[in-house]
């Protein structure tokens, strides 16, 4: 059997300027990357913002476990199966991190025939817009150190800078760090800390803007630090947004590239769903609106984070909500929330099947709660009986929503019809009544209780002291009606990430907040999430190699 | 007057394919980023190492003063004047690295009518060359680390860690810091540093390598550490030596852009020359020197170092010594080192000119001391004096060197032309028998009294009790033979940034030597020279923005 990286390199790929003519862009309406990449300029954009925006199906899934869902394969593989019934249809996803694809979790291109290409440039630098991320966010700390350095003149207590550094690498040695020793010369001492790249407040700036002047604008309201006196002080007052957005001036523009059946795709921006909003940028989804007649796009992890943030973070800077929601699940998953180790899941087991359905379920009634209609789509393994598959679908049918089975990875385009028609069909016939789960105007105390009771089923919400204080220090400074960010594990509905299933009579912590101004939103962190993951015993690197042509090997 | 960004605004650029027609190469040959980027693959440098090489001239400069030189504004309006004239000329430059394009220094592109373009693009993130040698650099760095967190098989001490972490930013609090803290789980406690990517022994083996087979093994033979036992471990030991090759498959293509006349010119790798051997990449040089009759190319800082660097390093990887040698003065620049200060320097002063040509006369010597011979370029400024000049020719008449003034930052290629058919009647009349200043087979001890002797004219070499043992340790691992990469200041031709003119009877300390292996070198640190800047007091990057429709502001 071919590998991922196999099937891209066998692709012959279309120029991306013919691509583009699918979806009525013109060559001078590109900035090219190479033959194979181009990225979308704001004149073009702004000529496509007259349009009326097509329909927005968004594929999210059950708590992600071991036995791997396919959420990405799914999206792409139902946007070539659009295509190929006659929808005019845009992909729109997120870019990956190199952390992941040098670690364990590898690249984020999709699989088997469902992938975006170039997948060896999509999962490297592609166009370089994770680069500008990190140079931007790590040109700010410099910036802000050498304020202190040179004589400190807004009074930034160094300990109390809350702005970290960051790299697109999985690096724990960098998690906690002390900079500026060896003496006068050389900074002031202070304790920092790495983030990954993909966390930074940044990147979800960048996946949140929609013009360069609301980036410079998102940018200066940045709280990087508090003076000696906690005054908050921000990217304005050190007066570098304008540096910081000429840094990023290219990243922000939306990248096009194509799937194996030339589907138009947009990968632009991609924050994490566990520590934050998990979603591709507002303006790569609203330019694929404009564009496409349909338009697939994910958000990350489970429907309890990656769809919660885009319903309640994305959509109202997006000012456009999904017509479909798309919950991707499969057997072997269901079977392992059901209790099933990762070693007996090729074993029919009804009973385990049955009883990790309660996982789907529970994301079925929350996405059905937004007023958003819903369909389950199993992505089909080998491994899956004919009897188990007849169950899920009894199940789905008793909790009152569709379920069409896909087999992109294995069939490509034509594995994702039936899928596809249903979708269609959904959207066609079935109205959506969207709403956020909590009123704008709320408390962050009572966003968090909403999001831990109703979207993850939790008895309520316990607060640390530090939480409390910041809570009341916030309402001072006019934050406390932000929405929130929730970081928390993607592996579970609770903070546990051991409670699999639809987990209840658990109680949240929340344990600190992180103001992410220049987003927009609160981050509430619970448990102990990881903002900068670790490499493991065999990192992914030790298998990759570049051939004397320049041929990749070993990225998957 | 105009702004260099805005001069550079207001050119109407070629597109890259036409540039490259120039030189022989089709759309085929090109990856383009955008329509005025591109970089060579490798099947296109091999079709064209079948041709012979072109005549290379080697721009470089007196030591550098606050006065300022015009290195790079030369080398680019020479290229322009020598295609003015008639020679197929291509030049071949260094990458800009952001840390001094946000600190003080500003861009690399040149300056005035003599400019590299789009210098926004190529004073920013370019092609990303910078950051995929960042990544490759902390990647390394991060396997590095993880293999002592998950069991250090290789017993390496971590006490014992010379590769540092990067960062392209002058970033000074990163000098000197503690990683690992925070408890078993976040790695092992060690003390670190970061460099500025351009000080990077990546930097300087992707400026050496000539094939992506070269590069890996350069990569492999990297020394990152020792054990226990104080055996060197190197990238092969950790087995990533292809993964780090991966990240760098793009960045090692040279890139092509052109300069306002429309002059071909590869803008390719960036180390400095203070701290490495400050020279563009032996690939795009080679490149250049296929595709054309002539190739201008430059050296970092003064001849004491970049050019130093450029014989004794690069020429033996290039297989190509330079036909002749241009040293850039400016009469101001030699009436600061005849002691007159920057505030003066309007004022006519031949005495001070007198006294501080000593500078460029004992560049003059070293560079013919090559077997090469040398033209003086006179980059006229317009406070310079007829008295002035006239009393500069003779000088350089008596040292028996050929002089000639250009006005290229005023004027472009028409500012050059009596230059261009100076130096291209040198090259046609004078033949060149190039030497290394030492012998291959000589000790690193003899290397290194070689150049300050013979090179900057000192008494003698002081060597601390750390790098006598050093020596004595690379003889056993067999590294005495290689050749030497200086790291000393730039403003002096000792180690005494203030001692300008031609000081003598100095001597040079060696503080340590730090093995580059995979690079194939050894850098000798004379006296504090800094591997990471700070920035100033008011950054450029205050004055820096971008406007709505992306136009940049503030780059210089």
């Amino acid at each position: 059997m071919k590998t991922d990286i196999e099937i891209s390199q066998s692709v012959n790929l279309t120029p991306i300027k013919e691509i583009a003519e699918k979806i009525g862009l013109k060559e001078n309406d590109l900035e090219l990357y190479g033959n194979y990449k181009a990225k979308i300029d704001f004149p073009t954009i702004q000529k496509a913002a007259e349009k009326e925006d097509g329909h927005l199906i968004l594929v999210t899934s059950i708590n992600p476990t071991p036995a791997g869902e396919g959420k990405s394969t799914i999206t792409i593989g139902l946007g070539d199966a659009l295509n190929k019934i006659g929808k005019k249809t845009v992909i729109a996803l997120r870019e990956p991190s190199l952390g992941p694809v040098m670690g364990i979790k590898g690249g984020a291109t999709g699989g088997g025939y469902a992938q975006v290409l170039p997948m060896e440039d999509i999962n490297l630098h592609f166009t370089g817009d994770m680069h500008a991320i990190t140079t931007a966010n790590n040109a700010l700390s410099a910036l802000l150190d050498n304020h202190i350095q040179q004589g400190n003149e807004l009074a930034i207590d160094p300990r109390r800078i809350i702005w970290k550094r960051v790299v697109d690498l999985n690096d724990r040695a960098l998690r906690q760090v002390v900079v500026g020793l060896g003496g006068p010369l050389q900074g002031m001492p202070r304790q920092d800390g790495f983030d990954i790249t993909v966390a930074s407040e940044i990147m979800a700036i960048l996946c949140l803007a929609t013009n360069i002047e609301d980036l410079k604008t998102r940018l200066s309201n940045i709280v990087v630090a508090y003076t000696f006196e906690k005054t908050p002080i921000t990217v304005g007052d050190l007066q570098v947004e304008g540096a910081l957005a000429l840094i990023l001036k290219d990243a922000i523009k939306p990248n096009l590239v194509q799937t194996i059946y030339g589907t138009p795709a947009f990968v632009h921006g991609g924050p994490f769903a566990n520590i934050a909003h998990g979603c591709n940028s507002v303006l790569a989804t609203k330019t694929a609106l404009k564009l496409g007649d349909y338009v697939v796009t994910e958000a990350g992890f489970g429907a309890d984070l990656g769809a919660e943030k885009f319903l309640d973070i994305k959509v109202p800077n997006l000012k456009k909500s999904p017509d479909v929601i798309v919950i991707v699940a499969t057997i072997r998953a269901l079977k392992m929330h059901g209790g099933v180790k990762k070693e007996q899941l090729n074993e029919e087991n009804i009973e385990a099947l049955t009883h990790g359905f309660s996982n789907l379920k529970k994301h079925i009634e929350n996405m059905q709660s937004y007023g958003i209609p819903v369909v389950v789509a199993i992505n089909e393994f080998i491994s899956d009986t004919k009897q188990e598959i007849t169950q899920l679908e009894a199940l789905c049918k008793k909790q009152g929503v569709i379920v069409e089975s896909a087999s992109v990875w294995e069939h490509g385009a034509d594995g994702g019809t039936a899928l596809a028609k249903t979708v269609a069909s959904v959207i066609e016939n079935e109205t959506t009544n969207y709403h956020s789960i909590y009123p704008v105007g709320a408390s962050l105390e009572e966003k968090i209780e909403t999001i831990v009771t109703k979207i993850y089923g939790g008895a309520g919400v316990s607060f640390s002291q530090k939480a409390i204080n910041q809570m009341k220090t916030f309402e001072d400074y006019g934050w406390d009606r932000l929405p929130v960010c929730m970081a928390k594990t993607q592996y579970s509905l609770s903070d546990d990430p051991k409670a699999l299933g639809a987990p209840s009579n658990f109680t949240v912590t929340i344990r600190e907040l992180v103001p992410k101004i220049g987003a927009g939103f609160i981050v509430a962190l619970t448990g102990d999430v990881m903002t900068m993951p670790g490499l493991p015993k065999q990192p992914a690197a030790l298998n990759m190699d570049v051939l004397e042509d320049g041929t990749a090997v070993g990225l998957f």
